[in-house]
């Protein structure tokens, strides 16, 4: 495993039991990095500019549903997945924007392990189900999401 | 409706009905874009270097699934939502990234409506359940996304 060097792996598969909760971190919506993931990613004009965001249903300028997801990403892997044994995602099976993020808001990720299983078709692998919650300075949720993740065992299965 | 001029709306809600397929455009994948995005927001080693890649379970550098799923919604938003009545998304039923997405691959993206019906509490807006699908340039499928969109109607219901 050269991608992951064993002395720097503090989560391996065995380490994320059903029911463990972990703080991954927090991170303040900068305004300019909204406009500019917006202007490539998402270019609806309630993202882009105050006037039309004014008369849009979220009332003021927010942040991409998708830029949500890339900044709760970003605090996933520098607060957790960095120290992890992980090899990815197949995917998700539920995704909710809550509320309207906005530009200054602060934003805190954590994450429950749901369901774990070793995965039949590789000993030394296993999979995860997690729950992503992402709530902002007022204590709103403005994310969930619930989906998988793999990772190398500790100890891969004897047979 | 100052946001959404009427002329300028090719899809009402009533527009979308379930069976309609809908061909959304291409991108192709840009390498110095896939690393900033992951530098960014997915700083994972196999998103950012050739030699980590290389031995991953990827083969290669490959785009954040993120990534991936913030170049459809471009496609999504110039193809498709800008000229819609669309009102944004409360979240997705499934999301799975099923192969990898190398730089230089063609992405196409395609959407097929499979629910509609009117909301409850607006007399004005329709919901609609989408599914999207993501090839690249060998027909492979590297991305489906099952989610819901609200869509302002053309008529509201009288009653």
């Amino acid at each position: 495993m050269p991608d992951h060097p064993q002395h720097h792996i503090k989560y391996f598969w065995e380490d994320l039991p059903v029911g463990k909760t972990l703080d991954i971190g927090s991170i303040t919506v900068n305004r300019d990095e909204v406009i500019a993931f917006a202007s490539q990613y998402d270019p609806q004009p309630f993202h882009l500019d105050d006037a039309a965001a004014a008369k849009s249903m979220f009332g003021k300028l927010s942040a991409s549903g998708w830029h949500t997801c890339a900044m709760a990403m970003g605090l996933m892997v520098r607060g957790f997945l960095h120290e992890s044994s992980s090899l990815g995602s197949p995917g998700l099976e539920k995704l909710k924007w809550l509320k309207p993020v906005y530009p200054g808001d602060t934003l805190t990720l954590k994450q429950t392990i749901t369901e774990s299983r070793p995965m039949a078709s590789r000993p030394d692998v296993g999979l995860t189900r997690t729950l992503w919650e992402m709530f902002n300075q007022h204590g709103e949720q403005v994310l969930m999401m619930d989906g998988y993740g793999m990772f190398r065992r500790r100890v891969p299965d004897p047979q």
